[in-house]
C-alpha cells in the first residue's frame, strides 16, 4: 500500500515541477475556498476524535491542540491563502557564469520531489503543509497522529476535492489513512520515492524519525531556550523579555526554558524576576546559588538543565561569567533560540560568535523564532539541525538547485 | 577510544569557529609546506601499503589510487595551497534585513562544526579533505580504507607536526589508525559529536554509510551518466563530445556510462559512433534495436542499464523519443550529470527541466561537474542528493547559516 502511494506522490512530483507560479496558486485559493466551503464536513470528523480523545482521557493541552472549530478553519484557509501570495523560489536563478571555455553555468532552484511529513495531534498541520509542499512545487505524503485521523482524512479529501479542478495533481496531496504504526515505519524507509521527511512535534517523535528513518531528515522545533542576563543588562528591560519569553505562549519551541544570571548582579536581580515570573505563575527552579538567594525556590535537578518544558516552569542559573553562560548552553540546550542581555557589544558579539544555534539574539525575546515574525513567510517547521536548513524554514527550504550547464559542442581537455 | 577523538575534534571545532581567514591560511600553507619536506616519510609508509597491496593481489586500478610518488605529493601540496587562496566563507552575511518592530535580522555563514569522512584507497584524500575542511572552519575526522592505512597515518600525521606551530588547534585534523571496520561503524554513530558525513568512494561503500550511519550524510559521487543525442544534433560534434565523456577519464564519476540515440538517427549515426568508441578500446554493450543495426554488439542486459562502470564500457539504447529518454534517465540513472545534444532550444529545454539531476548538460560533455572544472574550486566531493548541497560541493558546502537577531528589548507582542 505504502509502494503504491509512493509512486503516486513521485509521478505528481514529476507534473508538480512543470508548474507555473499562477497554477499552483491558483491551486492554493481553491483549496482555501475548499476548506471553508466545508467547514461543517471537517468540524463533524473532528467532532468523532475529540471524543474518542476524551474518552481515552487525553490530557487537556492535547485536546486543545487537537480540537478545531470555524475560527481555526477560517485561519487555516487564511495561511492557505497567504502562502499563495508569496514569490515562488521555483526556477530562479541563484547565479549565472560564463567559464573561459564559453560553458555557461547556472545555479537554478528546483523543488525537492517528494516530502513526507510526519507530525502529531493538529489537524492544521495537514493543511498547512500541503499549502507550504504545493507551493514549493512538491508532492507530499502526510501522516499525522493517529487521535487526528477523522479530522486529517476529511482535510486530505477536502484539499484533494479541490485539486480536481485545478493543474496540480490530485496526488501531489496524500494524508496516510491508518493509525497503523507498521504504516509510519515503513513510510520513513522508502528512501526511493521520498526526498525528505519533516517530523513535525514533540522531542520523541523526533528521536524517533531521526533515529530510524533511512530518508534525509530535517530536524524541527525542540526549543530549550536561554535568556542569559549580564550584570550590565539593562534590567528592567530584562525582566520585561524574560517573562514575554517564558509566558507568552509556554507551549510553543522558541519560549525560553532557563534563565542564566551572571554572579555579579544575582543578588540584587534575582528576588525581582523570580517574583515577576511567579506573579505570571511561573514555577521557579534553581541551582544553589539562586536558592541560596531565594530561599524557596525547588532544587533544579541536572536533569532540568536539559528539559523543554513547554510549559510555565522555568529553570535559573547563577553563572561565574560570560564564558560559563556560553558554556553552559551549547551543552545543554538544543541549538535553538539563546539571547544574551547586556549593553556590551564585544560580550554581545562574543556570545554571538560562540552560541551555537540556529538564532543567536542581542537585547530581544527568544519567542521572535518564526517564519513570520522574520519576515519569511509560512514556516514549516524550525531546523535545529546544521544541513540544509538551520532555523525557521519557509517555502525556499522545501527546494533544492539544480546545475544547467549551456555549451556549444565543448570537451573537457 | 572513538569518543575521546569525536571530544577532541569536538572541543577544536569551537577554536576553529574563531579563527579568522588568516590564521586559516597561513595554517594550509605550512601543511603544504610540510607535505613536500616530508615526502619520503610519506613515500616510505606508502611504499609498505602498496606492497602489502600487491601480496594481497589487489587489482592494478586500485594500486594506481593507492600508489603515491613525488608528484603526487607535490601536486597534494599544491592542491592545500590553492585552497589557502579561495575566499573565505565564514562570517558572510548573506542578508539583512530591519523588522517592523526594529529587529535586525541577518543570516551569516558560520561552519558545520565536526565533519567526518570515510574513503577508500586514495591517501590524497586525507590531505584534501583536511585542507578543505579547514578552509572552511571545521575540525575533520578522516577514516581512509585499510589499504591505505599506513600513508594515511603518516600524512595524518606531517599535518598535524604542521598545524602545532599555527592557531589551528592539532585536533582540527585527526586520522584513525585502527583498521578494525567497528571502528568505523563506531564512528558514523557518533551523532552527538559528528555535524556531517561525508562517504567519498564507490557505490557499496556510499550504500552502506547512507545505509548504517546515525549521521546526516551527503551522498556523493555514483555517477552513471547519460548523453542523450537527439535527431537534429550535429553528429560530428556529437561523437567528440561521447568520446571525450566515455573515454578521457572512464573511471571518474562523471564519465559517461551509457549512451542514448534517437530512433530517427540510430541507423545513420550508431556505426559512426559505435566505431569510434571501439576505436578508443570502448567495449559497447546495446538493446536489441541497437543490435538490429551493428550486429556485433553484446547484449545489455537490464542491470547493464543501472550499472556505473567506470571503466572503458558503455551501454548503447535506441530511445523512440526525447520522452522515453527523459524518462530512461529519471529511472536508471544516479542522478548526477546527464547531457543533450540537439540543436532545438525547446528539446533542450524540456531535457533541462524534467531530467532530475545535479548537472544538467546542453550539447556539451559531462566531465565538466567538478569543482575547478566549475570555476568553484577544489572540491570535497560531488552530492547526488537534494538535502544541502548538490553537484561539486567546494568550501562554502561545508558551511551552515546562523540567524543573528539585534533588538534593543523587544518583546513579542
Amino acid at each position: 500500500m505504502i509502494t503504491e502511494i509512493c509512486k503516486k506522490a513521485k509521478a505528481a512530483s514529476v507534473e508538480m515541477a512543470k508548474l507555473s507560479a499562477d497554477a499552483k496558486n491558483t491551486a492554493l485559493c481553491r483549496m482555501a475556498n475548499a476548506l471553508e466551503a466545508n467547514a461543517e464536513k471537517i468540524l463533524a470528523a473532528n467532532k468523532v476524535d475529540v471524543e474518542t480523545a476524551k474518552a481515552k482521557g487525553l490530557k487537556s493541552a492535547l485536546l486543545d491542540r487537537l480540537a478545531l472549530d470555524q475560527k481555526k478553519i477560517q485561519s487555516m484557509a487564511k495561511d492557505m491563502r497567504e502562502v499563495s501570495t508569496l514569490a515562488d523560489p521555483i526556477g530562479t536563478i541563484i547565479s549565472t557564469w560564463t567559464r573561459p571555455n564559453g560553458l555557461i553555468i547556472s545555479q537554478v532552484r528546483v523543488p525537492l520531489g517528494v516530502v513526507g511529513v510526519i507530525y502529531e495531534s493538529r489537524p492544521n498541520v495537514t493543511s498547512d503543509s500541503a499549502g507550504i509542499c504545493i507551493k514549493s512545487g512538491n508532492a507530499v505524503i502526510l501522516r499525522g497522529g493517529s487521535d487526528a485521523l477523522n479530522s486529517n482524512v476529511a482535510i486530505g479529501k477536502v484539499l484533494r476535492d479541490a485539486l480536481e479542478e485545478t493543474a496540480v495533481p490530485v496526488d501531489a496531496v496524500q494524508v496516510l489513512n491508518s493509525p497503523d504504526r507498521k504504516v509510519a515505519e515503513e513510510l520513513i524507509r522508502m528512501r526511493e520515492f521520498i526526498d525528505v521527511l519533516i517530523p513535525r512535534g514533540g522531542a520523541d517523535l523526533i528521536k524517533t524519525v531521526v533515529e530510524t528513518s533511512r530518508i534525509p531528515v530535517i530536524e524541527t522545533g525542540t526549543g530549550n531556550c536561554h535568556i542569559y542576563v549580564e550584570e550590565d543588562a539593562d534590567l528592567e528591560k530584562a525582566t520585561s523579555i524574560v517573562i514575554n519569553a517564558k509566558c507568552q505562549r509556554p507551549g510553543t519551541c522558541n519560549a525560553a526554558e532557563k534563565l542564566l544570571v551572571h554572579s555579579r548582579i544575582a543578588k540584587k536581580y534575582l528576588p525581582t524576576v523570580i517574583a515577576a515570573l511567579r506573579k505570571e505563575g511561573v514555577e521557579v527552579r534553581g541551582d544553589e546559588e539562586t536558592r541560596r538567594i531565594v530561599s524557596d525556590v525547588k532544587l533544579a535537578r541536572e536533569k532540568d538543565w536539559y528539559t523543554e518544558y513547554l510549559d510555565l516552569i522555568i529553570g535559573v542559573k547563577v553563572v561565574k561569567n560570560l564564558d560559563e553562560a556560553i558554556a553552559h548552553i551549547n551543552k545543554y540546550g538544543t541549538k535553538h533560540s539563546d539571547s544574551i542581555l547586556t549593553a556590551d557589544f564585544d560580550k554581545a558579539m562574543k556570545f554571538i560568535k560562540e552560541i551555537d544555534s540556529a538564532a543567536v539574539y542581542w537585547n530581544a525575546s527568544t519567542r521572535f523564532t518564526d517564519g513570520n515574525q522574520f519576515g519569511l513567510g509560512a514556516e514549516i517547521g524550525i531546523s535545529t539541525q546544521k544541513l540544509h536548513a538551520r532555523g525557521p524554514m519557509s517555502v525556499q527550504h522545501l527546494t533544492t538547485t539544480k546545475y544547467v550547464i549551456l555549451g556549444s559542442g565543448q570537451i573537457r581537455k
